[in-house]
């Protein structure tokens, strides 16, 4: 074997006689068989009915009903000491979701009451249904938020509240529908285009979209604008100066303060979770008292007045499926549909992962769709799990669904005997409690983070924040969704080539601009292609090799090394490749035959190899001499063959 | 080293004490350069400039005229012999062009003589501006047929002639402006969106489209359907079959079989491409003879009626830019500029691939456009390199872009003084050389390829065919790029992972389904991610390691191996990462220290190794012990390490 005398000692642990090993086709498998598996990966990848196989007939009909209905699995291990746990971490979110519920009802311009509806047949099924241990169901602020300002566009929830009404049950209906049907065709992926960066800047915007509005009720003002933007509120905020009530500012600040402090300890302390927890109860009693003691409703001090006593009314005659507003209806519902979605599964996956077991998120999106659609006739609005509550029910050592049941049942007794207590509850510490649930969404370590490690991910955080802060909530999500989706095809279509060279002493042959050690041999251009081949990006591909070629046919001129007789393509990282892949692969010999270049293909996958043997000049490009399994013994057959010009 | 026995054998090559290489982070470089770098591989991957490096300030200024012109490139060097050449194929492709312009001006529903202004016009510019040697510039099929079908939706092109013209001038003069946009911005990969299939099934389904249209002039037809589907057009001709006129049906179908002949005889014998290309201008002068001495136009034959003789009147009044038809005119302008671009372009490369010159794709973007937009101001309507005309001028011989010059002057003849000869010249005749035209866009050997090599492709090209004909000629376009790029995010959300395993006898490790000899060493698991790790695909990655894991725990116990205590990650193909790719590997790592098992990382390229040295938990993921520049060497290191339980 002769070896170029300048990198003699590069090629030192590629003995003569080494064994050189073939490129093996994958074994045939039919269109239809790899159809069936292409399909399994791209909506079973979690193989949801491995554990049916080989098991008994009855045994299949326990596991069916065990699939379809998780209780039945978790039910029959219960134990009371479980119990005891889920009793107070029910009792601990049950005193969170009270306050919550009717906050959140006022964020989505619904009565209060609807709120704790909403605490009350949602976490039932939930509890059935769901496969969670630690979610904690109910309203949440962002769906809230979102279905409130969307549906205002077109209905004012004051003089039209029955049609208001409808219109939200009518959109938490069909968000239930999309959510179970998304998790019926396995479509789940979809909420994975809302990537995390997305989700930082988007909640931070709605954190602060949310606040904005609670200047409403801590401020006393009762003229404020109907728009949700920074712009239209502040201006709003202060245009209505006359309007400020100073018992309102003072009685909010205080709680606010109150409330801002417990938080702080709780997140010092998780072992105290149950002040924060508990807070929010504590308020609305204090605040409720006060207003009780004061008469403070007669000086400027607004309540929320008479609630009816009861449980949810059936609502199923409410829903409207015609009509001029059911685009509107639609669309609110695919988008809270989707935004609880997102939430409920991060939270759902986010405490599977902490304890260990595993949430399957198509059935998740099952059990959230069908609880909200069942809601939506029960006088509910949309609900999920919520983060904040989740963790506190964590916290509170929730062991199971059980949780929720038993707050289920607090809010019931709620509902059923403590409603004319919130009488005097003033409309100020419900904004207080929306404030200081939601600035927890703003997080700032995690967008640094991301500053930190990927600054094209932080213009997709700062374009979700902007966007809904200065747009609005709906298109701010969009653009930064078009962005990311944009960064991914981008990719596609400028996909990394990079040159290889050896590390000497080795036959390893790695990226010459990571490895400073690694050298150039001289007489071959050796490349990898870091993507699938396809229609977006053969230009791109043809020009770039050219490129490199031309570079290094210059080079070898002015350094009068030997000049350049091999090209050799590392496909190990071509994932796939289409026609246009294909056809990539012939001009780019064509080229390299004009110019007297030997093309060489490095350790193609199965399918890329497949389908170049399909085409029609395989044959070429498909030499034995001309395609081997690794760059090492590629350039080491090569060398021995080559002829020398220096 | 303790090897487990049932194995030893696959690990032979790998000796004891072998040198274990480090991975290297790449080197430092600021932010700001990167971008530099990222911006510059996705604007200016060809690198323009480069030939300017170096050189003196006279030579920069010669050479970036020449890159501005390129005639002053390749002007002073042109040689007699060349011209006489050029000559000799520009007179080939004039005798094409005159009967083509007419006819497609006539299929855009645009006066004929039109066809000829633009012929002449636009040829004249691409010569001074366009770097390829054998572009044919004119009127094509394709952007005619879009344009005239696409204004016809709203104007109608006999009662309102003069809005009409001033629309396809407008919507021209926007095609150039895009067009030239494209290539100034550098945005030209936007065409690449277009695949090889893609265009396939839309050009046979425009081709169809265009022949069916053809039938109200083969049959002689003069009530005629303004729909463009296959279902309305036929339904058309069997409405109407009072109107056919047997003396238009005999004389067409005469000319067609004459015009298919000598197609057919050009294909088998390429040496006798004068035949095809000469054809129609024999039919035209034949046919026209005939109606002359025979008088047929007074026996149901329509004839193409008076032209005034002269050259292009200045169109720039005509445009315009403003109006209830902009919205309409700046689409058809998008629409036809993108795909006569493509075409150009597509044509450009073909013949300079053959050829081996370069052809830049930005540059004949702007000198496309250019052309448009001068020829817009000119009364030529949207013109580009015709694949057919292209093909013949290389088959004549010609050298540079002076047989475009040649061509030009020979219309500009025409024009000035043979303008009364086309008087009596039968619109039949025009049907069949358009028929014959269209009919090579047809590639049925091509489909049956895409089919052989790529079955999604062939969908593709079945959409954009189907959508074409049965639907309408854009949204069979955008359907099958709607569905091109799904296919792409598709493989983004569901990336390959393959399970590795040793070639026996080496230290190279492959995918165990495509090597059958390929062996699993017992105590590993290592996989290979094959696709950027991104915020659309780190649950499915999630899921499916797990699931991989679990089925390697499962037959671990039911084999009686050692059980499994390393996952190894092959990261060689994972070419970008995001924050959401960062924190897959904290997730990852979390669940895998749960079940006690180590990760192990395998080569990550630079960027993704930085940008997890910039994450937290760096130091975690990325300790020496379990980060390996080869999966050989990750083995054989840590199978010394390895506990042992059977």
């Amino acid at each position: 074997m002769e070896v170029p005398n300048s990198k003699n000692k590069t090629m030192i642990s590629v003995e003569i006689g080494m064994e050189v090993h073939k490129v093996e086709a994958p074994p045939h498998i039919s269109s239809l068989k790899k159809l069936k598996t292409r399909l399994k990966e791209t909506f079973f990848p979690d193989d949801p009915l491995r554990q049916f196989k080989g098991q008994s007939a009855k045994k299949k009909w326990i596991l069916g009903a065990q699939y379809a209905l998780p209780i039945l699995k978790w039910g029959p291990e219960y134990s009371l000491k479980s119990f005891k746990s889920d009793i107070v971490a029910g009792l601990t979110i049950a005193s969170l979701a009270i306050p919550q519920g009717i906050s959140y009802a006022k964020l989505a311009n619904l009565p209060p009451i609807v709120g704790l509806y909403s605490s009350f047949v949602p976490p039932l099924i939930y509890a059935v249904l769901g496969s969670s241990r630690d979610l904690a169901v109910g309203p949440v602020s962002i769906a809230s938020l979102v279905m409130g300002s969307m549906l205002r566009q077109q209905v004012n929830p004051v003089t039209e509240q029955v049609l208001f009404l409808q219109l939200a049950f009518t959109s938490t209906f069909f968000a239930g529908l999309f959510q179970a049907s998304l998790g019926f065709l396995r479509l789940g992926f979809i909420i994975d285009f809302l990537s995390k960066a997305t989700l930082i800047g988007f909640m931070a915007g709605a954190a602060i979209i949310v606040s904005l509005q609670q200047l409403k009720g801590l401020l006393g003002i009762t003229h404020f604008t109907k728009k949700m933007g920074l712009v239209p509120v502040i201006s709003s905020v202060f245009r209505e100066t006359n309007e400020w009530s100073w018992q309102t500012i003072l009685m909010g600040f205080c709680f606010l303060v109150f409330l801002l402090v417990t938080r702080h300890i709780s997140i010092k302390k998780p072992k105290l979770f149950w002040i924060s927890a508990g807070a929010p109860l504590l308020s609305v009693i204090l605040s409720t008292l006060f207003v009780f003691a004061f008469k403070a409703q007669d000086h400027g001090v607004s309540v929320i007045g008479k609630l009816e006593k009861g449980l949810n009314p059936l609502s199923w005659n409410m829903l409207q499926f015609h009509g001029s507003h059911l685009g509107l209806v639609i669309k609110t519902g695919l988008i809270t549909g989707i935004l609880s979605l997102t939430e409920g599964i991060a939270v759902g996956r986010t405490f599977a992962a902490l304890k260990n077991y595993q949430v399957d998120g198509n059935k998740e999106m099952i059990a959230i769709g069908l609880m909200n659609v069942v809601g939506s006739t029960t006088s509910c609005y949309v609900t999920t799990g919520a983060f904040s509550r989740s963790a506190v029910n964590h916290n509170a050592g929730a062991k199971s669904a059980v949780s929720n049941i038993v707050m289920s049942v607090t809010v019931m007794v709620t509902l059923l005997f403590l409603m004319p207590l919130f009488r005097y509850t003033p409309n100020v510490v419900l904004g207080a409690i929306i404030v200081t649930a939601v600035i927890g969404l703003i997080d700032l370590p995690a967008a640094y983070q991301i500053w930190k490690i990927d600054k094209f991910d932080f213009i997709v955080m700062l374009c979700a924040f902007l966007g809904v802060i200065l747009i609005s909530v709906q298109e701010g999500l969009a653009i930064a969704v078009g962005i990311s989706v944009l960064k991914v095809l981008l990719q596609i279509t400028r996909p990394k080539i990079v040159m290889l060279g050896n590390i000497p002493g080795s036959d390893i042959f790695r990226n010459i601009h990571q490895y400073k050690e690694a050298a150039k041999i001289p007489g071959f251009l050796i490349l990898s292609i870091e993507a699938p081949i396809n229609f977006a990006n053969i230009t791109y591909l043809n020009d770039r090799i050219s490129r490199w070629i031309e570079d290094c046919e210059a080079e070898d001129k002015t350094q009068k090394q030997c000049a350049l007789q091999f090209v050799i393509l590392d496909l190990s990282a071509v994932s796939a490749i289409d026609t246009s892949g294909v056809s990539f692969f012939k001009d780019i010999r064509r080229v390299l035959d004009k110019k007297s270049l030997e093309l060489v293909l490095v350790n193609p996958i199965g399918e890329v190899m497949e389908k170049l043997l399909r085409s029609d000049d395989a044959n070429d490009l498909m030499r034995p001499d001309t395609l081997f399994l690794t760059v090492g013994e590629a350039v080491t057959m090569l060398m021995s063959t080559m002829k020398h010009h220096v």
